[in-house]
């Protein structure tokens, strides 16, 4: 039996997987990212990474059939390169991903777009595995996404799925990519700890940040405002229902348009805040859905934290089809 | 050389065309839409009008291969019947559109929806031609379309192309569907009368109304609107501007999530105001595209007021590829 390799590099944690045949996870590890170096570092690190997951599968790296490798930034799968990796230290000509961890880890390497493998993933045998068609929406630091049309992902000429700047308030307010009333600048939780830090700032009271120190972040992480909520802190339930209210409006605009059978809410709020948070999106696109006597199902990602790296895995060549 | 009947049923005219194995139009008729009697008188004028299509043609309709129907309403291609053609008289139930026509006329008739054809029509033959996928926006009464993907239009489960009914602004302007910020409550052309109506009311000065009675018409038809903008009355400008920020918000909206290659425009303000407001609209999509450095072209439909039943022709089987 053939074992693969998936990895999710991410700008804040490397994710391993080692799936077998019915793409079963046999084996996980996971490390930081590396904050300084250079791309050569973090292609270290993912080695090193796989290794402990190839361990806990009881085989050695070696002994796998590919590994995967989902990347942000401009990944070319042909060349087996990734440039413009913002999140990532100083990685901003293409490097060759695949090359370096071939030649580490003595097997062939594989290369994806982060959120395409994932929504591949759910796609072939996450949430999505029963449709035709879904809308894939990866509620996190910003908002990615994808359309899975026929059980395949549709590209367009390669930038499509960018349902986080899809525009849901003309004039609205301002988004990190410098437009104007996109999704993500009210839905995406690098945004909602922007407008929590400036509320907090004009006097209004959360329990956001002591949560955040509790936890011994910096940062508002998706874990912050699972917590807040679960306290029932006001500020955080209105923060997060405006999020919901764009989610709303931006997923009925895209299914008015394709009509799909499901939209599958993954990425770190949606894995957090789940079923309930899915059920309050499906509530919000209501009021804006064509097919309002039949709308469309909205569930939460199958995958979770590892459809990243189990999505990954599906680039290596030879699969067999999920039983 | 077999020819091929189509008709486009509307809500005022019926356009019949015949046309030749390469999609060449040879004959064509027009005649206003019965607004009193039944379903059945309206299938009388329909096979009327195609009749002198084929007489234009020199041809009888009973030598036809088959005539195509683009309809209205709830269309049941498979069994042949239209319901709820609300604006058409006396047509809620089902009523077999095919089988009288083919009795009336002596051929087989294939029935599809209005919209739909159309934009069959535009792939095949048309603006779209050349494109593997695009989105087709008909700019007329409402807003209609149609997503093109590798060369066919996306059905969805039934339902889908409903980009009047994107939400260009969260607790926008109320739309006749009854729900809020669509953007054919910005752009459709019954919208936009309705608001100048309400203006003119409040003292705003506008020409359009003083056009509208000079071509003998009782509503703001495209052809007012397109002598009113040739004519510089700076309300219709601005009216019309209006409408282009919302088409601009909503296709761009609709690109950043399918990247498509192009947008094509048509329908009745679409055809009217031509390639200068589809210029317009490519630069209202700029602010909010996420391909801004390689944006999709905005095409002006190319078949113009015959595409419907151009495109209707299209459902009579057998037909040759276009050359």
């Amino acid at each position: 039996m053939k074992l693969r390799g998936g990895i999710d590099l991410g700008g804040t944690k490397i994710q391993a997987v080692v799936v077998d045949e019915q793409h079963r996870v046999v084996g996980q590890a996971r490390q930081l990212t590396p904050n300084t170096g250079g791309p050569r570092d973090v292609a270290m690190a993912m080695a090193a990474t796989l290794q402990e997951a190839a361990q806990q599968a009881k085989v050695e790296a070696r002994q796998l059939a590919g590994v995967g490798i989902g990347s942000p930034g401009l990944s070319d799968a042909r060349r087996g390169t990734v440039a413009r990796a913002g999140n990532l230290p100083g990685w901003q000509e293409p490097f060759p991903l695949c090359a370096a961890l071939s030649e580490s880890l003595g097997i062939p390497a594989y290369l994806g777009n982060d959120v395409g493998v994932a929504l591949d993933a759910e796609a072939l045998i996450g949430a999505g595995k029963d449709c035709d068609s879904f809308i894939g929406v990866f509620w996190g630091t910003g908002i990615g996404g994808g359309v899975i049309l026929h059980h395949e992902r549709w590209l367009g000429r390669g930038s499509s799925g960018e349902i986080g700047h899809m525009v849901v308030k003309q004039n609205g307010a301002k988004c990190a990519c410098g437009r104007r009333g996109c999704l993500e600048a009210y839905a995406g939780r690098r945004s909602m700890e922007a407008r929590a830090r400036l509320d907090v700032e004009r006097g209004v009271k959360t329990e956001l940040f002591a949560i955040m120190k509790k936890k011994g972040r910096t940062q508002l992480a998706s874990g912050v405002f699972a917590k807040a909520i679960e306290d029932r802190d006001k500020y955080t339930i209105r923060l997060l229902d405006r999020a919901v209210q764009a989610l709303g409006i931006g997923l009925a605009s895209a299914c008015n348009l394709l009509d799909v059978e499901a939209v599958v809410v993954g990425g770190g709020l949606g894995s957090r805040l789940g079923q309930p948070y899915a059920d309050k999106i499906a509530a919000a696109m209501l009021p804006y859905l064509f097919t309002r006597d039949h709308p469309p199902k909205v569930k939460v990602a199958a995958l979770g934290d590892l459809g990243g790296a189990i999505g990954a895995s599906l680039l290596v060549p030879g699969k067999t089809p999920p039983s």
